[in-house]
């Protein structure tokens, strides 16, 4: 079976002004959609970054993939690759640590890789899940997300969220999330407030919700010598501390002097990065995320290596739309050595989603894997009509946290190593 | 689709006297058919070791694996290592390394799941490299596996290949192979004579075969010292040397001081064996065995694991028949960095087989991978049941080249570190 065709749709779709270390999200997140199509007529989903140089991307990949196997996954990727060229490095918004040749490849193939995987399962009958090994859980929990953020957009109405500046409004998202989704575990990004305030968030949250698994993730606004301290004082109280400091020679200076394992999507985030992040044990939590690790098969297998190192396993996320929490669920269901609940920014979508509805629901803040074959979602195509007229609308091109905060503060600058 | 019953037929193939660093191969070698039927009827192969204890694990592992889906590669492998239990360590015949209760897993597990591949790659038409990501060679090459051997059995006729007891034995082999195989490159066991005397045997096959790949494997005989030495003088004669001396650590002693890198199916043959050989940069070259090594989709983990740190690729064997050729074609033919010659006992084998002629051949020393569905074979139910009689009545019920060995030669010792 074939590829005859691919549309790629870049959407945008409504975000909150979600604080963390770089700046501030902009009112509009940007993704693409991807839809392959074969020449039985079977088509499959993916879903990836909306930036406008990684569009042009996969539109040069969807080329050169046109006309190969959906089964050839080492053939697709190699189309990609060779697409991709050597030298390209892509910075990813500046929260995903550094961008490599490697890196960029794994992006644009990803979505590729999820919609062939969607027609492979639909032709056989089976859940993507299933051609990843099968499903060792029914369901995969997420973690509730928090983010230190404002009232709303500065210039248009408050959001029905509302602001989350200081320990108290932290606990109440967290409430309503949890009243919401029914997470089990709690994730406090940081990186936007000096760390002790931000300990004192997390703290709150403690006596707020005895017993949760908490985290916090400063996106590597700390120096080690910060983190250390930090990390020192949330002993007992956090299962894993993410990206506290910059870097794998600065995670692995944390790492021997914290009691609780360092997690990352940061300083490692390519192949490139195991080995030296082994040998220095800077790590002990790899959060793998599909979309930047070349889809799920290569996933699975960057989760046998982290169960042969003895690397405990969790899943990042961007701001995203159904298409991803399913592939993430199909994922997660498959790999035995994903043992913390997973990152999803889906309670800030609010709503809003490119899927039909019915297929992937929130059970006491776990997705239950979809039943039907492949991904087990379909396509709104009204929906995706009106999340493209939104892109070509919104005037946003590239995600810049950035940029948009010196709007309303000149003098901002990201954060790395700073306190 | 669930596995409704499997069937396990003990196998007998005559084998040649072949010599190595445990003694002698016997007149028979032993082999396990295995036969997964579904509830749809649909029946897959897979091939493992025939000893009787292992015999007795695959029949426990089959009552566990009784209806299972063929799909759940994760649920199969749990259900296998139930079957098997804790603490339970295997000696694989001092030729392939160290027992572990992981690498007794991996064994049981292996012919089954090459089985519910073959299965699942009939009911969806596919090639089970089709189903490893894609044949990324359309035919694998192999390896001339030459070994120091005599005449025949004693007591019995001299067989068709003759005595090779000296470099003038090997080189005649080794052109029979190439003559009747076309194989581009060759290996010679060794681990059975001084190992000066071994290495002209290996200047012979430079000499006679010019340009060609060579490779020497003693089975972990030598002491490192001598690794050195013999490695020191083959420099620019192979491409890579195999086990010359044991454990992670002598192997390290000796990769730091020799030119070429050193391979391994012996000091690294379950995962708890890949940090420490990493960190000790012990090896180079990995070769890897479905076998033992959990079957062919962790083959392709492990591959992956090897290509993220650097390491090459290639294959080990031991005595089998076509559905262990069938199951490493697929699996070589779809792993990326395989880059060398696989080792085969296939000439040895001399045309005995249990799958019907025609689908494997050898082509310019490569076997083509088979066009068919799943792994492409047959069963030939007559051959089965004449090599199941010979089973029966053979005797052999063990693989011990030692004590047969002994037979002849009372005071002979297995050769460990030893030259
Ligand atoms: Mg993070
Ligand atoms: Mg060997």
């Amino acid at each position: 079976m074939r590829i005859r065709e691919i549309h790629l749709t870049p959407v945008a779709f409504r975000d909150p002004p979600l604080l963390n270390a770089m700046g501030v999200h902009e009112p509009w997140a940007l993704r693409t959609v991807v839809e392959v199509v074969t020449d039985e007529g079977v088509s499959g989903l993916g879903e990836t970054y909306g930036d406008l140089s990684h569009l042009e991307r996969l539109r040069a990949a969807a080329t050169e993939l046109t006309g190969a196997s959906v089964h050839a996954h080492h053939d697709l990727y190699a189309r990609v690759a060779a697409s991709v060229g050597a030298n390209v490095v892509t910075d990813q918004h500046g929260l995903t640590g550094a961008g490599s040749n490697q890196k960029t490849v794994d992006a644009v193939f990803s979505p590729f890789e999820v919609a062939c995987l969607d027609i492979r399962g639909k032709a056989a009958g089976l859940r993507v899940a299933d051609l990843l090994g099968g499903p060792v859980r029914d369901s995969v929990p997420y973690s509730a997300y928090l983010f230190y953020k404002w009232a709303g957009h500065p210039g248009a109405e408050e959001d029905r969220f509302g602001a989350a500046l200081d320990p108290e409004g932290i606990v109440a998202q967290a409430r309503l999330f949890i009243e919401e989704y029914g997470f089990g575990s709690i994730k406090l990004k940081g990186g936007v407030l000096p760390p002790d305030q931000e300990a004192e968030a997390v703290f709150a949250l403690r006596d707020a919700f005895p017993g949760l698994p908490l985290r916090i993730d400063p996106n590597a606004a700390w120096t080690p010598a910060t983190s250390m301290r930090i990390g020192k004082a949330l002993d007992g109280v956090l299962e894993y501390l993410e990206d506290p400091a910059p870097d794998i020679e600065g995670m692995a200076e944390v790492a021997a002097e914290v009691p609780m394992p360092l997690a990352t999507n940061m300083c490692v985030v390519t192949h490139d990065h195991l080995p030296p992040a082994i040998a220095r044990r800077a790590i002990g939590v790899l959060l793998t995320d599909h979309h930047y690790w070349g889809g799920l098969l290569r996933s699975t297998q960057v989760a046998a290596l982290c169960a042969t190192f003895g690397l405990e396993l969790s899943m990042h996320s961007n701001s995203h739309l159904g298409i991803s929490l399913a592939a993430m669920t199909h994922l997660a269901s498959a790999t035995p050595n994903i043992t913390h609940a997973c990152d999803t920014h889906t309670p800030w979508q609010d709503g809003q989603d490119v899927i039909a509805p019915g297929a992937l629901r929130f059970v006491d803040g776990a997705v239950p894997v979809p039943d039907g074959p492949g991904l087990g979602i379909e396509l709104d195509r009204d929906a995706l009509a009106v999340m493209h007229e939104q892109y070509l609308s919104c005037g946003i091109r590239r995600r810049d946290d950035t940029a948009y905060m010196r709007r309303f503060d000149p003098e901002f600058t990201p954060k790395r190593a700073h306190w």
